[in-house]
């Protein structure tokens, strides 16, 4: 690492150009598979089902029995693992996938994962969903020490521990290397003998385990399984690590048990509605947020409209308990390419409209409840609010099927900064003027967790990872607390072919 | 044309290897504007709210005040013209596009419109919506003449009639052309002054007007109005011809006056739910089809779950109606590429598993009325039944919102042939046993134009082109009647770049 | 053609960014067998070995018996038909090809060559090398009767007559045709049956015809043949049509017959060295004009240094006959990609200095006959004259292996206009002073002759086209002489792939 | 390293499909400049004409005086690195390049140099021509010790050396590093401070030092500055490292002193004719063996025919000293893109037609001493040899201007192995036997060095590294004495943008 020219790896505010309907919250997809033909065919598969975890690019490395093969994309794995000369690529019968989102700038090929390296005693690939809050310090002593890093990306630190640790097994120096680090991860490894999962010792990151005849499988969600016709077995439990080999489950504990953790926002938006999460899709918790948020609130407004896709399940939920009508008040735009230049004649609220429209006649005149189901930065609300109003809305009262989130995230999911969360800077009164609707509420902490669990928020042991609306950071934030201006510059500017 | 090879240019059937989630039901959308800054950058955008009725291919020509420039591309607009490279490839404050769909096998960009010719007194560029049902019959004619095609699309014929008209106004060449054609159509052309519209005599293909600071645009629907911020105002009548000059409107009605008699498939499918019908979004209409279904029907059902995302709006007038709860028991993954590839050990109903997933926990031993918006082939609608099935459900009831689809469509829609539409060749009960659901109902022909119109249809002068429910086609099939056994063969196998 | 835009599809002058080390002198190249196992393959070789005649385009179409097929690409053959993908798009036992050089600033892959058109009675492909010098009328009178033109390219005016041809049989429609255009052409065509070639009444192009096997070939040069192991049988005749149809030759001769004119420039620079014309290699006759230079100057001089390639036969000619040493003092860079872009501090002779550097050590203090075939702009042999100085000669006397260049070419070479042929504006001295040469000197017009055929010219009936040097002009220039500023205007902007 | 998998890094015999007129012969180019502006412009330019030491890939780092900028290409520098939107990308004052040629089968963008670390202290960038003999033991040890290579380069063991030393200074570090490699090279490296140049104790790769304006550059050859117009200032002297910096030059010598030996093929065949190589340019050299090989030889012949382009300056010296006619009896076409496929009716001799004809009219009947640089493996000599008795060669003589090559090379010259290499496994009569010639001669070993340097092989102290003709290899081979099956596995088979 170059020191002259000070640069420093930390996060860097992304700068993204595109208008964007949801404000935070891609993180990662792996998916894994072990000994089952076309593997690589399969992982296409899963990752397409897990496309919504990340959509910047996406990767696939198999093994054969002999070589370990990589292919990495930018962009959706239907564009570009659905063809034949790609996968024949991949030969084997074992193979690792990854999805990713852009949490920086750089989007070379080169950071897209699975990561390989050929290290002393066989090859591995990791690919990993999550954030090591101690990556930066410890990628400082390994380049001290005389380590070349490729990346930027604090996946590639696990990669050059693995290679370094001086125990034998590959098993063991991955767990050596798991003892190092510290943050949310979830890992699905592949060396030329083993497919082996790991998850961190709060579990904040999801995996969870299948099989499909006698092969076993890894992924983020279960809805991977479920298109591959794969059957879900059961969670990777908190600080668990799983090796699958010979078509059989081992199972290491290597840390000190702990209580589980899970991150609250695979609940709220993460996890595909169809996922199961505890035993119930993501869909029945979601309607759940809405129904709480209905108990919560009075009696206002004519329809329900959801904020399409995402506020769908809550606003159903809302009209159910209300016994109002729910009404599609906006269309979504399906169809989203790349990012669309405005004319020199400037059009209101460009970015928006190439997302939503509003189906005029039936809003008109009518006094909505808009559901969604958080509220981050509150510029896309904001508009949105706007777009009611323009198609003739009589009132709009925003409903938030979540509590405020008021601190940032450091554990994998990309989200703004303090800085740019509504809640964290401005009061509900405030809020409700920036988003200039009628009324403005939110889903209470208490209501999110009774919708969840049944159960009020243990506050010695919170069931849940939710630092979001609390602050309660459950893992050491050793990087960030180095240094406020936390900026990562690439010292070498990656082109995507390099 | 080439007749010792027995070519002839009838409709060939599609072979699409892709799996569809609707197995209609795709044509075309144009757009144009004149004396806009930036035309192409709007067009652009119009196209882009108009992507739902054509993914295929997509075009723009400007106009600059000399030159034409044209830029054709396979996919869609916001793959293709966003970015500023093709943009600046088309200057001008005058230009037209055209969205695609794939009604033939002939997938060369030569096929995607916009066309143009540079004729006897300037530039001519035509998109075109519809199907002439003579086209066939008048290019056999052209070609015996020495005419040179190009293509093996429709449209050209316009272009090279309209190159031959003696006449001398481009306004007199194209009506000259116009009453030479038979079909269901609406043309958006582009001289080197006039953008012209025009739509058959019954107005079969829906075409629209609208207003943009003193600026005037044509387009297949409103939502392209709403996108870039005009103000939609009128439709264009059946059988009028506008002319766009200088910032007026002139209109000319050249055919005999005839009641109009729009495509009913524009209100039961094809428009955006937010696209203007005479006055109301299409979403209401369809939200009106499901209440009348649901007058029509009988109270089975613990849930009401929509196919989505077409069968959403009737789902909710249904339930409404019912006072049933409406779930996504059906969740949609929007990321869709390329056709994937199945493993070896292949994966039961592979193809809709990579586009729908089944919320098990909100289906589980529910009795459902599953709606969607119509039923063409069967196949799509059996597999869905059997994915609730599995996913646990009790009863699965269909409900389609609106009638037995019987005929094919030749006027623009592209449809499977008479042998695969299922009402065509089983009654109901072999239907329902044939998708093997519990039940199958189908909306009434009356309770379709009441929805719509509250009022009954009009044997003598029905109010929409309905054929696919009644057999009456309003307009003359002169190719189609010809030859029964109707294939096109292309003589020029034609690359993507020749 | 639009009048109003004041288009004129008069040739345009290019605009060429590039150095070229050669300033006149491309034209095309064609090629065609019948009933040959892979012919497209065939064909790509035999373009492969015709290269030099085009670089900026190349195409084939071929014949399986049912379909034509079309691929055209930018760029050279080998990168282009190397591969197997492309060649599989062009199946069949029947193919023609054709290298397309840019004389024109339209640089669409529509203009590149073979065309192909399906006519009433069957398919038709056309490429050719050559101009015609009325086609700028005829396409104007074909464009009044409606006829829509896709290229600014005269051959589309060849297709376009063939099309209209009232005749029945296509050798009928294609005599019928050639007798309405006036000009310079080789012609290599095929209908579903025939394999056609054509030359100009006066055989100012050439053609070939060669044998493999029982199959016939056409090509424009021998070196064709060469490369694919074929026969060389006999040049096409001037005015002779050639019909190869199930493995017979068939001769017609439908004009006034005329004696035989060829362009001298096919002895002079276009042919390939080894390519025979009239029973002797290209590469004999051009080392005879070395000799008869040599034969007409002076004894100069310490050694005889080419202009590389093209002055390499002439240089070896004269340094035999004045017994002095010859010494390749110009080195010449055969990788030449795209035009390199110069620093911002620019490099002295930046264009030559891409292409030719100098040998310091076996020039130095030496007095040098520089040798080069002819002398166009003057411009690049005056940079070629300072890098010799520069790299230390003493003098450099340049000797010109053909007459001064008065006159530009209308049958097919792409040259510069009269404004800019050095020996158009200047007298001997004043071209010397021009190229800063200590001496200059040409071949005599008497001696080029004696060169090639031993006799002097026949000024009655000149045996060669030789209005470089001559001004006669042997075909009437009819487009030419309607219009001094003769400047070609595409009104529809191309793009590559439309 | 993957010991489980019998990965070894030796050398992998190359399996080119491509038929190659030259049976040797590619090493590489490297080029850098300091403080120069359009620095990556510069380096273009210089690689350019440094193309024909190697074509398989290009590429550039520049730095900027913040970031270093990375782009590498497959191909040729003409074909990658002329078009601007590339070269903004590489801004700065400073940039090193390298052309690569394809020793191994790896033909990754990954194996493209220079290569570039983010190391400890500051960025480098490593440009390499040659081998080193101990990479792999070495590369073994860093893997063992945790190093993660990413390429199959032995450049990268360098850049990994450089990375784990604990020296303070780049320069330090780089030193510490020449004390642990052995073999053959020329290094040009970029710190973000200064360009560094570095040659093997024995100076047997190639490098010189050139000067603009203020501003120092390296290059292999002394035409890359005559390219871009700079002055040759000396060669870097055996084991030197020289460091530019602010505009000066700062020599080292960290080895003890030796006698140079350079590469006696660079004078042979890699050099530029016009590359000054000891105050001569390479042309003079070659003439000399032309000489000296007429010299050796007896009369025999009617006319000297040079292999193009390789043999011309030999067969110019052998026939000025022979006073016989030198003659173009064979033709080069220098239109070579990639391998060509052969129809299925093959043609004889295929491979050396598409690179070469004969002037038949010229050969006819005459017996012909045929003048080429070097005999490697035969075959294409063989091949040329049967086209000149086809082409109608009465008798054909093959003289070689060079002794026979019997040792293959270890330093960085892609060579066939011993088994391939003609000389090394027949006598002088089984050679002419095997190329079916009349006559075959070889240049003496003698006359060789007395053509270079006017005096006698120094036994002791050979004053050129020859093994090629002696086995006598200057450098220890320690890789290749481990093992004699000597293969190549790559364990990730990597793709071109991994």
């Amino acid at each position: 690492m170059n020191f002259q020219t000070v640069m420093t790896l930390k996060k860097q505010q992304k700068k993204s150009k595109k208008f964007k309907l949801k404000e935070i919250r891609e993180e990662c997809g792996v998916f894994g598979i072990h000994n089952f033909a076309d593997a690589s065919t399969v992982v296409a598969l899963g990752l397409h089902a897990l496309q919504h975890r990340g959509q910047e690019g996406c990767g696939i490395v198999s093994f054969d029995g002999k070589s370990f093969h990589s292919e990495k994309r930018h962009g959706l794995v239907g564009d570009n693992f659905t063809n034949k000369e790609t996968l024949k690529k991949l030969p084997g019968n074992f193979a690792i996938g990854h999805n990713r989102y852009s949490t920086t700038g750089e989007t070379s090929l080169r950071n897209i994962q699975p990561f390989f390296a050929d290290i002393y005693g066989g090859g591995i690939s990791v690919a990993h969903n999550g954030n090591f809050t101690n990556a930066i310090k410890l990628r400082e002593k390994l380049v001290k020490d005389g380590a070349i890093f490729r990346t930027t990306s604090d996946t590639e630190t696990i990669v050059q521990l693995i290679a370094k640790s001086k125990r034998k097994k590959i098993v063991d120096k991955i767990i050596d290397t798991l003892f190092q680090v510290q943050g949310g991860y979830a890992l699905v490894m592949m060396s030329n003998k083993q497919l082996i999962g790991a998850r961190d010792p709060l579990g904040i990151r999801p995996l969870v385990l299948g099989k499909i005849k006698n092969s076993y499988l890894l992924a983020s969600e279960t809805c991977a399984f479920d298109i591959v016709g794969a059957k879900f077995i059961r969670e990777v439990e908190n600080g668990e690590v799983v090796i699958i080999e010979n078509d059989t489950v081992k199972s290491i504990k290597p840390f000190t048990k702990k209580k589980p953790r899970p991150c609250i926002f695979e609940y709220i938006y993460f996890s595909r509605p169809d996922s199961i999460l505890k035993e119930k899709c993501a869909y029945d918790y979601r309607k759940n947020f809405g129904y709480e948020l209905a108990k919560e609130t009075d009696n206002k407004g004519d329809i329900v409209v959801p904020v399409p896709d995402s506020g769908v399940p809550a606003a159903i939920g809302y009209s159910q308990h209300k016994k109002m009508n729910f009404e599609l008040g906006l269309i979504r735009n399906h169809y989203v390419g790349r990012t669309f230049i405005e004319p020199k004649q400037s059009i209101r609220s460009f970015g928006v409209k190439l997302k939503l429209s509003s189906n005029k006649s039936s809003i008109k005149n009518k006094s909505i409840i808009l559901i969604d189901d958080s509220l981050v930065r509150g510029t896309t609300c904001s508009k949105i609010v706007k777009m009611l109003y323009d198609g003739g809305a009589k009132e709009v009262h925003v409903r938030i099927a979540c509590p405020p989130i008021k601190f940032p995230d450091f554990y994998g999911i990309d989200m703004p900064s303090k800085k740019e969360l509504l809640a964290a800077n401005k009061n509900l009164d405030e809020m409700c003027d920036y988003i200039k609707a009628d009324s403005l509420k939110f889903l209470s902490l208490e209501g999110l967790y009774r919708a969840i669990c049944g159960e009020n928020r243990n506050k010695m042991y919170p069931q849940f990872t939710d630092h979001y609306f609390t602050g309660e950071y459950p893992v050491e934030l050793v990087d960030q607390m180095k240094d406020e201006n936390i900026t990562q510059l690439s010292l070498l500017s990656s082109k995507s072919n390099n």
